[in-house]
């Protein structure tokens, strides 16, 4: 089973081939570019320096979301696009269930506490647990507050290893708890392509067709629109 | 200050971008293709990419050794010609020293030990310890037995974090102190160029012709020789 995966759910934007005995290659970068402009030339460089093509890969991956709205519409479109051309199956998976699998580097029964910046003093958030050497899921994907978030992992009284973008945000406003939380360093800290393809494995392939993004809150559109329009 | 790091010292490959604020990209692979074949497109695909070109570029750092013979000539062999060409400042690293940086996840006072694949019952190898969140030297780069590296970190009586394409080895033939060793996963386990990158940021810079392999033994070729010539 070959996966090739695809995650450009923030700022940086990384693809990642990986197979039965683990990671192949990975691409990654933080520099800033629009992902339409690089997502999908270091996917075919990428296959072109491993001497594959679309065809050896078995199924491809994708982080849904949360994320950012504009980030996670390129990310799945791409795949979408790519998958139906090539009769691939999908699969879509958590961008905070794919970042949880930077945390395994952790001893057992360390909390993944995985945050991405979600702007207007949120979190996209959730909680994982290590046991076995798997991240084992504490609570659902959530918007939360920052306050909120502080106070439940504070009460959590463990280790605590913080991933994702919204990292350093979190780390910074957390109080009592600093001498237990480790920030994690670059290049572990960022959501990856490798974590896409590691929870794809354990996920239900799709068709292209039932591939969706996940945005967890109404888009800055919709939200006007209500508000405009119902006065809420 | 811009720096481009290779890292070909095994059987993975890898090249990065990082300045001032850390990784920019990173490019890797595991694969089993040859270096000769991947290493130098893979960096000419990264920075286009990235929109910049080796001019962009300030500083070409490679990991110097020890390692692989064949693996440790084409990247060094590849960052002369491609600074020569660019006239830039090269700096060779030590392979071992840039491994230690993937350990820089750990806590304050972990054990880092760095172990490559030397094969005939050796590794080559150092020790680090976190400290201030930096890796620091606890002896040279060296070649050891195998058992004589497993006496040596059952002694440190430490939990020690275990990087590096021997780590699955050297993981396995310890016996007392598999409690406290942690076998750190993919994709933070091989040496990266991120590594290198990062122990090229805090060396003295090198003109071209000062880079040279450090291999810490002798060849094959010139063991059987010395064997022939001088029966030992």
């Amino acid at each position: 089973m070959r996966v090739l995966g695809f995650e450009s759910s923030a700022k940086s934007a990384s693809v990642a081939v990986c197979d039965e005995n683990g990671l192949v290659s990975q691409y990654f970068q933080n520099s800033g570019l629009t992902h339409s402009r690089t997502l999908l030339p270091m996917a075919e460089d990428m296959l072109k320096n491993l001497s594959l093509t679309i065809n050896d890969i078995d199924l491809i991956a994708v982080a849904h979301g949360p994320g950012s709205f504009t980030g996670i519409r390129i990310g799945v479109s791409a795949v979408k696009g790519l998958a139906w051309a090539a009769e691939k199956p999908v699969c879509g998976v958590s961008t905070l269930q794919a970042m949880a699998y930077n945390g395994t580097v952790f001893p057992e029964g360390s909390l993944i506490c995985c945050v991405m910046d979600a702007k207007r003093s949120q979190f996209y958030n959730t909680l994982f647990e290590i046991k076995d050497g798997i991240p084992v899921r504490l609570c659902e994907d959530r918007a939360i507050g920052a306050a909120k978030l502080v106070e439940e992992i504070e009460n959590h009284k463990k280790s605590v290893f913080i991933v994702g973008d919204g990292a350093s945000m979190c780390y910074n406003a957390l109080e009592n708890l600093k001498a237990n939380a480790v920030l994690v360093p670059e290049p572990l800290r960022y959501q990856s392509a490798w974590g896409v393809c590691m929870a794809a494995l354990k996920e239900k392939q799709q068709s292209v067709h039932e591939l969706l993004p996940v945005y967890l809150r109404l888009s800055q559109a919709e939200r006007e629109r209500q508000e405009r329009v119902f006065g809420r």
